[in-house]
């Protein structure tokens, strides 16, 4: 590739930006708030619009779910539009509820799993509406003693509710499978890995892919060879460019996200 | 040491639980809230009671201020000692206010500086009120970018913070620095390290001594190793049993605290 | 399970030594000989010989070619025979010739990835000579320093070359798959966790399998979780039990092999 | 600092390169051979001296012991000289005897320390020889096994034995003690943090200062902070400037060392 391709390309590359990014946020110790902070999705979208303003390369914003659920989804894409930017990922919340105390779709009571995969049709309906083709799946499922479940258990349940999950996706929509190494819990993470998320996007088919979120390996791993290996496989399905000198820390500086389809380019 | 000799020391440890440990409590993510929650100070002591009353080697507990403060310290202790517990180390909390967002004694704003030392004058009254010969002190302090402050900044601010603190400490009255890797700082952490609250306390006196959590280190740090050269050098002041597979996790199972004073026993 | 189950299934199980753990070994600093470390291949299956006779459940042991070539296969065998125990999986050794200086099947140079293909095709043939049926392969390939090499390019010769490698096998013969997260290389690692390792496999066919060495992942990995999921995907292969403190040590009291095919058992 | 004072400074920063860096190096699994590798101590200066040739910032060559033993001290300051390079620090070796198994100066046996310590006087009267002012101690001591020694008699004995050590340097020459996370030792290693290094410093006296090997530490330390305290504390004694991204590496690239005395600049 020459110098001249590369910087086409760079500057044709679209980064999204989380909504929740633009709210206060925090550790398990305190939140501590900074004035101006967004408090309703329509701030958000203002911030987002003015960062797309400054930048030129924020076009699309990622919307969580419910934190970002509003009675009109038509006037919300509407504002969006009007802002010159558009919404992109719909991010489903799997671990807001106190019912997914034990997990969501690895929970071992099948009403909770019920319950996720509700949720989770929601989310495609509001993608929809929105014009959105893509939903972005993170599960804080897991568990923190040995013997808390069985991991075997745990993995066919994984497996039967994203298979039930993607059956539900429409014609051109993407399921991105995101991993993490540990946290919020902290024995066993139900998909801790893009090895895990590989293979579960094998089984689910061609619309499901990897999200690879720079923050979630353990110390020392080779994130580039991750991805190469992911382009090889046609797994790729985006990032989340996070930092991560110890665990995953979610600064705000590098909590942006892409969407656009990673493409193998050779 | 004799088997019989071990059993016997066994036999006589005294373990201190901690007041918040008996309340909700979970990860940034989410609180699953539990039935039977301790809501306020007198239930966590009716909690740490019962715990004493079941195991027999649990006859103090350790409190947190300001969540633990009431009007009237007096009546406290007497509702302790009707249970059978005692009162054990005082915590300061350096964290919880708005104001410590860019660290406590070490931020660089000296006026808060000044509330922060405040607040350990008012936990060291509390200890003589209650009858605790411990200050336990955690700082939550650190940066989360390069260049967010000075390095050596801020260890000059944290000696002379702590060296003002300890000149505050009666006679008698311990004072136990805890270091912990990481977190809620995910650059710097003012106190990281088991070499830096032992220099620390070296600087401040013998009533300075290091507590140990056994959750607080790097992966793969040989702990038992630490405690021998802290016992070698006279600085081991206490520790907390909490788990560590990934980062700090506070489990509930493992956060039992002993303030009973570490000896050199050979 | 039953407690009976256990204990009879926990009386069935087999290890298989290695060779080459009967030697003196050592680290990059020095090789600490011990008296009465076995020096040829004869010395190691009498010691291997007499673990089995002490333990009963070592019957078989695991060679390295070339450090257990010998000019008469069957007597060798013979030699096993005699003694009570029979030859395991052979170890292709791909870092011990100065030509695999850059990696041996994801070599750039075609003739030393031919090299490492003649030299599995000769382990196969010795495999077949001495009745056994498992081929146990460990790759030291990667690189030291970003942009050593390609990344993509080395992971489509990984996979070039263990298919011409695949093809080779005869019929009941498996190929173990062995991935370590680092060492010898400090870079990038071809087959660095147990995801490439299962990846390739399933291209391969159902002949190949993913060997787990306990102490190849990197710190605070959930290696039963790991063992879980390769069962329920049936790419479990067998085990090396080392411990892994920091990096993988190898130490000797660990580093006993199994390769009885694992099951799912459920 | 302005940026013409941090250019001036930098231009006078002279490095140190190690003589052992000049020939071929490797792991455990194989050391692969390159052409025009220096296998003499004449070889390495010379190499040392064409490295200065070229960059004109490392006038200094720090020389091991035995490895670099010569008959004839003066001929080989001679050879140096007229080369344009001077001595750096000298490296005692104690690891490449069979009697340091166990360790050299924290070895349980009486014989092999005092061994270990005379090695030490050899190197110190060969610096005195060599006009060096600088020892700098690298222990390969630790243990394996959880109670294959006792991690306080072996702290005691570390710290008698390098107090003997400081006793014999002559008024000038400074210690430089260098500390590993780990290897070649797996349990224990006996100067395992910066901690341990500061400690023993201060026991020792002024002309006992620490050495910081950036490739030295557990994953995500925040090496910068150390050295700001080390400045702080008067106890920062040089550097080895090693990448690390798994565990020690030692990569030719980065093995370059300062022994120009570190100074607080503020």
């Amino acid at each position: 590739m020459s110098e001249n391709d590369a910087l086409e390309r760079l500057a044709a590359l679209e980064l999204e930006t989380p909504s929740w990014g633009y709210g206060n946020s925090g550790t398990r110790f305190h939140v501590y708030p900074w004035p101006g902070a967004a408090r309703t999705v329509w701030e958000r979208l203002d911030d987002a619009a003015l960062v797309h303003a400054l930048t030129g390369c924020c076009p699309s914003v990622a919307l969580h779910i419910p934190w970002d659920r509003v009675e009109g989804w038509d006037e919300l894409a509407c504002y969006a539009a009007v802002r010159g930017i558009r919404i992109g990922a719909i991010n489903p919340n799997l671990f807001g509820d106190d019912a997914y105390r034990l997990g969501s779709v690895c929970n071992p009571d099948p009403r909770v799993r019920m319950q996720a995969l509700e949720h989770c049709r929601e989310c495609i309906e509001i993608a929809q509406r929105l014009g959105s083709t893509t939903i972005s799946l993170w599960l804080a499922d897991g568990t923190n003693y040995p013997g808390q479940d069985d991991l075997r258990d745990r993995y066919e349940r994984l497996t039967a509710g994203l298979t039930e999950l993607y059956a539900l996706l429409p014609v051109g929509m993407r399921l991105l499978v995101e991993y993490k190494f540990f946290e919020p819990a902290f024995y066993s993470t139900d998909l801790p890995d893009w090895g895990t998320a590989a293979l579960v996007c094998r089984r689910l088919g061609p619309q499901a892919q990897v999200l690879v979120d720079t923050g979630h390996h353990p110390q020392g791993t080779n994130v580039e060879q991750i991805v190469a290996l992911l382009l090889a496989e046609q797994l790729l399905g985006g990032f989340h460019f996070n930092s991560r000198r110890y665990a995953d820390d979610d600064l705000i500086a590098g909590s942006i996200r892409t969407t656009s389809r990673a493409r193998s380019t050779r």
